[in-house]
């Protein structure tokens, strides 16, 4: 037996997230049985996508209905039950917030860290968010080289790898991020041609500017505040992958947008996608990334947090826009 | 030298027509110079595109800042300087609101009007009216057997072709239009499987009754209000036609959908067009339109109004949503 500690909901969450959304306490978890594998998390995964579901205490997970949250995680096996594990493998899957968790092997991924990819990785660039950059630019917006790509959310894990491989695919590249810091480290640090600040106060104006011969393809992942100024300048049959609508997982209010009508007017598309629906591009896109990290053509960004108590201020801070590229909680 | 009426803008509408915004005068027509034609309108087409530049005295036209109409027209041909067309000649082209005009030959196509096929035909099923629904069920959507297709507008000329040529490809067809009784000669006289009343008050439950299997790929003519409800019902993939949005034309105010985020939720795509961007298929289109009016297999519904003093008027009904299919002014 161990004694692990569990963050959790304590309550459903209002408008915006506060830490008294959330309590810890301490569970036990039982050795493993047939089947079963406990496993030692190192690294839990802060991802807009849960946002929704800690405000409903819905999600695929039955344990939603209690409050327990069920995210990604990296770690280490600490007591096997299986064949398919053995004690100190690194594993992925997904977790409960908390240290020690007994779960179905079959349910996990063995992962592979060396040199240059850290076990982290396998939560970003070699997770989701890298599969999630590799759809929307490859199956999505077939990103071409001379074309002007824009993405949204810039200094994320997901927007910085799009902007990256989208620069690789011979595009000019702007991102859209929020604050000036922000904007300069994607600038001088992950390869864009230009990065706009939203909370600017001529940010449509500065996008027009950086954006002199138009967008051809858009990458958006947060909501009518980027994507209103982006449809105003948007080339005739321009595409835009709808990927995320991070500024709108917290309320039901209706999304408005001045600049609807472009989507008329210019022949625009506009395509939204969930990455599960590309399950079996997994496999390439896995190499690529993978490929591309080695040699270092990827530049990849974290927000690292120490302390699973320190988890739920992280979580917000994410929300909320603060630190650049992955957000991580590290367990101590 | 011709005297005429012409029907042109009096003043810019405000955020709804009235006939005030129109006037009427008397104008002289000069003898055509060489490759100028003179010809006498018989149908005078009312599209709501116009209402856009109607109200801002702007459109591809130069006409257009001084107030003057620039639609479309069916006519013949009462004096030439071309060697095009010779008196008597039936033909189409651009128009201003007027009984008799000059034009330039070359601006003018020659038309064939025969048995079943009456010369406002060309501005309906053979015109903007054919292609746009013709680009949209072929180019766009491409509309398969078993599919449930959906389309609002229902009872408008483009919206009423789209659906019949949909339910021809083997679709179930629903429309959407204004009113109980659109809705029942919808189903009818143009043969679609349902037809939903969006000004009912439970609009939204009986779209999703009619759509037991949800929609596969809708053709929308309309906005907010009868998109928003469509974009709850779509089956995940769906495919979205953005033809037009005539609720949003007369004002700049943002388009609010509250169901935005099943674009996301449900990886669906909407793909704005524009018919002008499909010329090379207009021969194909028209064609096969032609076929299908000779043959029988398309209803063709029209709100004819008499006299160029009745335009504006006229208009403003179909605007509003008065009348079904093509609405025409038929010249005394």
């Amino acid at each position: 037996m161990w004694q692990t500690e569990r963050v959790q909901m304590a309550r459903r969450p209002g408008s915006t997230f506060s830490v008294d959304d959330f309590r810890c306490e301490s569970v036990a978890v039982a050795p493993p049985k047939p089947d079963e594998v406990v496993t030692k998390t190192a690294f839990i995964s802060l991802d807009p996508y849960l946002a929704g579901m800690m405000k409903h205490w819905q999600g695929p997970e039955p344990d939603w209905q209690q409050g327990i949250i069920v995210g990604r995680m990296v770690g280490q096996v600490l007591a096997s039950g299986s064949d398919l594990f053995a004690e100190g493998d690194w594993v992925s899957g997904a977790c409960r917030w908390q240290g020690i968790e007994c779960q179905r092997a079959g349910a996990l991924q063995k992962i592979s860290p060396e040199q240059a990819i850290p076990p982290q990785s396998y939560l970003g660039v070699l997770g989701t968010s890298g599969m999630t950059a590799w759809v929307g630019i490859h199956r999505i917006l077939d990103v071409q080289n001379g074309e002007t790509f824009c993405v949204s959310s810039a200094a994320g894990m997901v927007g910085n790898i799009a902007g990256q491989m989208a620069k690789q695919r011979g595009a000019t590249v702007i991102g859209i991020a929020g604050g000036a810091e922000k904007c300069r480290e994607v600038v001088a640090h992950s390869g864009f041609d230009a990065c706009i600040d939203h909370r600017a106060q001529n940010f449509a104006g500065q996008l027009a500017a950086a954006a002199a011969r138009g967008i051809d393809a858009h990458f958006e992942n947060v909501g009518s505040k980027t994507l209103d100024p982006v449809l105003a300048v948007m080339n005739d049959f321009g595409r835009i992958a709808l990927c995320g609508l991070i500024a709108h997982y917290l309320d039901d209010q209706p999304i408005a947008l001045s600049n609807f009508r472009r989507l008329l007017t210019s022949a625009l598309s506009l395509r939204g996608f969930r990455i599960y629906d590309y399950f079996d591009d997994s496999a390439q896109a896995m190499a690529e990334l993978r490929a591309m990290l080695k040699s270092g053509q990827l530049t990849v960004r974290e927000t690292i947090t120490r302390g699973l108590g320190n988890a739920p201020q992280a979580y917000i801070d994410m929300l909320e826009g603060r630190g650049v590229g992955k957000h991580l909680v590290q367990m101590d």
